[in-house]
């Protein structure tokens, strides 16, 4: 996304600087596309008969652990710290502060962390043997991802809804090919511009290289994208991912016949998705396409 | 609130538990009932002419200093620690892990933190001299506070709703008279038993028992609370409250005249205004009074 589109968002008030590269205050009006959006995909997955389950801003931190994250994503994770002692202490950490001082390093690690992937909470609710058919939900996620950059569309913090599988390998692939379908056209009636590309997500490291290739040559992820940056990459609005048995294996989760549970999901970016309607059809929403409205706030 | 209640929320799946205390993932009936509320809190206030802001769930760390919340309620605060490493201290982080040992320790503070009271959020945003008649805000925030308790009405992580106003002294006397009356109005004609009392802050250790004290004793603080629980203190919905010059020092913000802006801020506890509404009318919204159901969703 170029600095102009940045400087504009900005400067209309849709979103506000908060001093921190990736925060950002939203206004009402940025926000109202957002439950937009949000009823929009909501009603393209009335079908799904999915549980529907909406995440609080902070997860067990164990959850880091048993996913995969911390050995996969470790520089994208927050976990969080707090403050445990007495006035002593407390006197010991004002001192600190008022000496200009890391006072941060006084905290004790407490057992909740930001949520980096809405699905993730999920799983531990499903451990044991899935029934017949499988089981399905709808989440909305409060996403962390320690990223700082300028980039609008690049945020630390921002909101993730997602459908999800938990079934047979039959199944997860079905969801995974349903939803690519479905968010290509979601997002085409909005009259954004999109492709599908095969993807990988940004596993860290020397062997995170290896995964990522992996998970490319698999097909396991697909990313819809929409060109936002002049002459960079374009911007995934959306992603649907098959996991194969990863958390099935992780969080002890059995199909219906016994097999480890294989999963899937689709994940919109709420922010992302509301960035790039911005930059199609212009800052002031009141002034977008009829029929783009009518789909928004029907 | 009753252990009773809390195994009727969960046995119901209008909460879910994830085996932190504090921490549910809340359902799409639970979150109905919260969008009704946020509606109608945001009607009440339609004639405020306020900025409408939605924060993200972490902000600038400086907030917590510069706001005098780490001063105040450490105990309460959550800061965001972060990886920051190579391949080689990624191992060393995940031989940690497979020993069982604490990895946290090994994590880097970052400037996020999060955000235990809305309304801070917007004070840096008026650093210098407020336009003549003071600015108000309407904020949708995500809250921390880390007190673990098995009581639903007293969740780590919830949502806060506020209407804020910055300015003169009368002005923000005026505002907080204006929404105490309004936060009774609003909670009673949806069917709930409310009382106003005088509160105080949960400031921290033995000067925190001064300010509480002080605090009383200027009326600066009233709650609007429900008697959910059977024996114990009623719980607060809402508290509507006069901060005097703090957060105008805190942040430079002068009134109109030049003085130091005096600000005040009613604040909604969307959870905890649900909780009661599900305690009151029972656990099904869709069996409650009509009278209240046409309030929720006109």
């Amino acid at each position: 996304m170029t600095t102009d589109f940045r400087s504009e968002l900005l400067a209309s008030g849709l979103l506000v600087d908060t001093g921190v590269d990736g925060l950002y205050l939203r206004s009402g009006k940025f926000e109202r596309v957002v439950r937009g959006i949000d009823d929009l995909v909501s009603s393209a997955g009335a079908d799904q008969n999915a549980s529907v389950l909406h995440l609080p801003a902070v997860l067990p931190r164990v959850l880091l652990e048993r996913s995969g994250y911390l050995r996969s994503f470790p520089d994208l994770l927050g976990s969080v710290s707090v403050f445990i002692g007495d006035d002593d202490l407390h006197a010991q950490l004002l001192e600190r502060l008022g000496r200009g001082k890391n006072w941060v390093e006084m905290l004790t690690p407490s057992d909740v962390a930001l949520c980096s992937a809405a699905c993730h909470a999920l799983y531990p609710l499903c451990s044991g043997r899935l029934p017949a058919g499988g089981r399905r939900f709808e989440v909305f996620g409060q996403c962390f991802r320690h990223e700082p950059s300028v980039d609008p569309a690049r945020m630390q913090a921002f909101r993730m809804h997602e459908f999800v599988y938990l079934g047979d390998p039959d199944g997860a692939v079905a969801h995974r090919n349903l939803w690519l379908e479905r968010s290509v056209d979601l997002l085409s009636v909005l009259g954004l511009t999109v492709d599908v590309v095969v993807a990988n997500d940004p596993f860290f490291g020397r062997a995170g290289r290896l995964l990522a290739r992996n998970q490319r040559s698999e097909t396991l992820k697909c990313e819809i994208v929409c060109a936002l940056h002049q002459d960079a990459q374009p911007t995934a609005l959306a992603s649907s991912n098959y996991h194969l048995d990863h958390f099935g294996i992780a969080f002890g989760i059995g199909s219906a016949n016994g097999d480890v549970a294989h999963t899937a999901c689709v994940g919109f970016g709420a922010e992302r998705v509301t960035l790039a309607l911005l930059h199609t059809h212009g800052l002031d929403p009141d002034a977008w396409p009829r029929k783009v409205k009518s789909r928004l706030w029907p």
